[in-house]
């Protein structure tokens, strides 16, 4: 077992290695260092680099592979513009080299060659940079805007350690296989690649993943190797789970899921022409399922988002709706019950029922609680209204006005004590825009903007099982949803079921079907027209609201580029 | 003379052409047919382009040039990930082609073409489209993403119209001039090249154009028609001004600027190898400079995004101030006084003379006006946040509350009368974060977003001198400016004088110049390190204001992304 007194695995919160693995094997022990990088924190970045390393180094591992642009963070988006942007990433790589003399690491950076700009991989040997692999498939859909920033590269680079000859590669080289066999065609042998990755979590993506990762194995005969960023940044989430495969493709061992780990596995040259893999730790504990994946995301993003932009504490508006109260499950997870706010907000249109739950889950989540009435407000912005020709209490604009008061409370708030204000609006809503700009909409984070309200009720149950006891009231996940902006009002008034609803829009948003495709798949014309209709008109609305987490193939936000100002219909056969 | 009755240029607000210029000339008449596209509206692009065709049939024009991506707009963003968005493209320039047989038209359209995306322009003669260019350079920086969707075409193509032979290009085409004279370096002699653009305007951007445009003219000896679109896309504004070189590299002839138009010239080759270039209509106006560009492009700006997204109405908060004075008159002038609401909310912070100069200006423009106090609402809210403790009355929040107010009354107004809202942020105060998120930044578009504060000042000067009087009163213009939300309060507390600040900000977001570069070059450094910290620190609010015009070469929005999450110092330097 490995002396627990001065570990510094244990001390950087990474697993160690156990030396009764390795001592069995030993051959070629590579490690895989998936770390929380910060963008634009270049000296931070290498200090967890430092970090690792010397888990890595008390572990006997031969190479340390770190994500791909580990030393700015992924994606830097237009810091790669500013003026000494890939000279810091260098002097960076250049002082981590110097600070890690002993072994092979592998390191990602923004890279000024020639005048141009690559995503590069630097070999760090014997104190210094031996050898740069620049990425040359640079992904430029979804989110991804390489070719915005980076020209390709075009060589490939093998490194060469304990006599195994190991090729590089960068996030999207793997993922076209027949392109990366005609690329390393005339390198020779290879016993494995490597692969660093920032790659976007989205729920069901492992399975894509190990899926490449496994053919590129087989095409090439060699052992992967793949190192993935872990952490929050805006709207996504890096879900780590760096892995290797062996030549027949078989996916061998997976690093934790949403957290930082060392994987460290020993790679050596087998029977047949095989490159097999041994594993030299316990397996890490892997997402029971997709809800287990979407709520460590959530965890994640909420907590990284708060953490790396100096918050300590956030603050939400509690209904005693389904919406806010997995929000505050989920904040009290990623920051400490102790270090979220709940304010419920009622007006005379809310229950007694719905103020109750909201006072329970506060309660049940050991959360403060405040309680601020809005009727005072709403009498005088009423009364100030009603100088304007054609104010109507009554209509859809005191129905706003009255998220709209809740928006400033929430925002004064977060004025006096620098408390981050979350939203609580889901994918559903912010797809049709259910929602009052710059009321409910108004803060600063928005934990499950991409979250489907039928999916927030699966949330509500998980937590509540994981939880090992009703944290979210029962009553809240059965009672009919509803805005509580007027008497007896319902969501199923405006919308559609939720489960039908959630289905169009899993076909229009995320997969780009046209009215007719879905109409043609048997979703009812009608519904399908109307609520197309209001995801277009809305587009202006979903500008407007904070960033939020990416849990879906396609996200609100830089993931889908609709323009505002927009007059296609959808297609000529709905015309 | 033109026959006045039945006029089709006259009835399509386009300029005719004089018969008397063409008669005398005649060779290759080439129209230029720069008009306003709406994104997405396919249909109605096509009837517009009809409308320009009957003038050019009415002017024996021999062939008609639309722009970029003429078909369906510019930029279509993510609608050319939809289903049947390029086969829509396609119908609608083949229906097109058939209406318009007698002429040879070029049009910009999106087309799929073996399982793959082009930015593309027909040719279409005799009722049908005989061939089509696929754009071979993508820009993809700035606020272009064309890679995103586009693949490179690889092709010259050429057409022959009455003996000349022309070559087709499609914007960034023509910017590289040594690509552009090796592309076409096989395709024999050439007469003309054509080039249809969707060129976004921002202040200066003219002269680069017709350098390069006389640039290439001169590299290929030929003349060059230059098609440029028209009008307000979201943050775009196009501002036509089509234009022709001779192959002696002079611009001979400019179209309209922010307007639709037909540009025809009379084309034929001349002696030795020269082919020059005859206008045959009066010439058209241009902008006097670039104050009055700037005008013309904010008021053509605001009115296409309020008419495209179908708002006749726009309302916006009068404080009296230089800002929303200015927006006010650049509403009046975009869609009529009549269809203007200023709104003044007071405070007792608010001097009797603010108020009187809102009231004033409102008078002077015309405008329909409103006082509605804001003191009711402050106390009702400040009553009510006071149970939570820390509240204070005198503190930030509470200045920030007042601006929440008066976001809440414009919002709810807008809700009720369907208005849009304009809000009235500077470049200067956008940069730094000088406002209020959810307070002075609610609303739905931005006018003056991307105009530092001294230009605010020059625009002020250029309104009055235009309008003949002081629309603008003399006062609000000299006074020092104030966010009036505590007693006494002025700008100069918070900032640095804006002289200095818009040249920091010059140089650090537009110019992309580091702290220390931008210290060396002689500004102060406290104050450097300052400004830099608070446009790095507001990235987040920057995010979640509402789109505006760019008029510089570098706009906040999808000119600049950076992301939020960020510790990047901006340089080893200065860290």
């Amino acid at each position: 077992m490995p002396k627990e007194g001065s570990n510094p695995a244990r001390m950087a919160g990474i697993r160690s290695v156990s030396r009764i693995f390795f001592w069995r094997y030993g051959f070629l022990l590579v490690g895989l260092g998936q770390f929380d990088a910060v963008v634009g924190d270049l000296a931070g970045n290498a200090a967890r680099m430092r970090k690792t390393y010397e888990v890595a180094l008390d572990s006997d591992a031969d190479i340390v592979v770190f994500p791909e642009l580990a030393v700015c963070g992924y994606p830097p988006e237009d810091l790669l513009h500013k003026g000494n942007f890939t000279q810091d990433n260098r002097l960076t790589v250049e002082k981590l080299a110097a600070d890690c003399p002993e072994k092979t690491l592998i390191v990602g950076f923004a890279e000024s060659y020639r005048g141009r700009t690559y995503n590069s991989a630097a070999v760090l040997e014997g104190g210094r940079i031996s050898k740069v692999y620049r990425k040359n498939l640079l992904p430029n859909y979804g989110v991804f805007d390489e070719r915005r920033y980076f020209a390709p590269g075009s060589e490939p680079v093998l490194v060469e350690v304990k006599g195994m000859r190991i090729a590089l590669t960068i996030c999207f080289d793997i993922w076209d296989t027949e392109w990366l066999g005609a690329f390393l065609k005339d390198a020779g042998e290879i016993g494995m690649i490597l692969n660093i990755s920032a790659s976007p979590f989205y729920v069901g993506k492992i399975a894509k993943r190990e899926e490449i990762i496994g053919r590129a194995a087989r095409r090439l005969n060699c052992v992967v190797g793949y190192c993935n960023l872990v952490g929050g940044q805006d709207e996504l989430v890096f879900d780590g789970r760096s892995m290797f495969a062996d030549s027949s493709g078989r996916i061998v061992v997976k690093a934790r899921a949403f957290d930082e780990d060392l994987l460290v596995a020993d790679v050596a040259a087998g029977a047949g022409g095989r490159v097999r893999v041994r594993p030299v730790q316990p397996a890490a504990e892997q997402p029971a399922d997709s809800l287990d994946e979407i709520y460590r995301a959530l965890v994640l993003g909420t907590r990284d988002y708060a953490r790396k932009n100096g918050f300590g504490r956030v603050l939400l508006g509690l209904s005693g709706g389904i919406d806010s109260s997995v929000t505050a499950a989920i904040a009290a997870a990623a920051l400490g019950a102790e270090n979220v706010v709940g304010v419920t907000m009622p007006s005379r249109f809310n229950s007694m029922e719905t103020v109750g739950d909201s006072e329970r889950l506060a309660k049940n989540l050991g959360v403060e609680f405040h309680t601020i009435p809005i009727e005072p407000m709403l009498k005088s912005f009423d009364r100030a209204l009603s100088a304007v020709a054609g104010w109507d209490s009554g209509g859809i604009a005191y129905e706003n006005l009255q998220a709209r008061i809740r928006g400033c409370i929430l925002m004064s708030l977060s004025n006096q004590s620098g408390a981050l204000v979350l939203t609580t609006g889901n994918k559903s809503e912010t797809a049709v825009g259910y929602s009052t700009l710059y009321g409910d909409t108004a803060g600063g984070f928005a934990v499950i903007k991409d979250v489907p309200k039928t999916v927030v009720y699966e949330l509500a149950e998980y937590i509540n099982r994981i939880s090992g006891r009703a944290v979210i009231p029962p009553a809240v996940i059965s009672r009919p949803p509803s805005a509580e902006l007027r008497p007896g009002q319902k969501d199923s008034d405006s919308l559609p079921d939720y489960d039908l609803l959630d289905r169009i829009l899993r076909g229009y948003v995320e997969e780009d079907s046209s009215a007719d495709a879905l109409i043609e798949s048997g979703l009812p014309k009608d519904v399908v027209q109307r609520v197309i209709g209001m995801v277009d008109r809305n587009e202006y609305k979903r500008r407007l609201c904070p960033p939020g987490i990416k849990i879906t193939p396609k996200a609100f936000g830089k993931d889908r580029r609709l323009p505002i100002t927009n007059r296609y219909d959808g297609g000529s056969d709905t015309a």
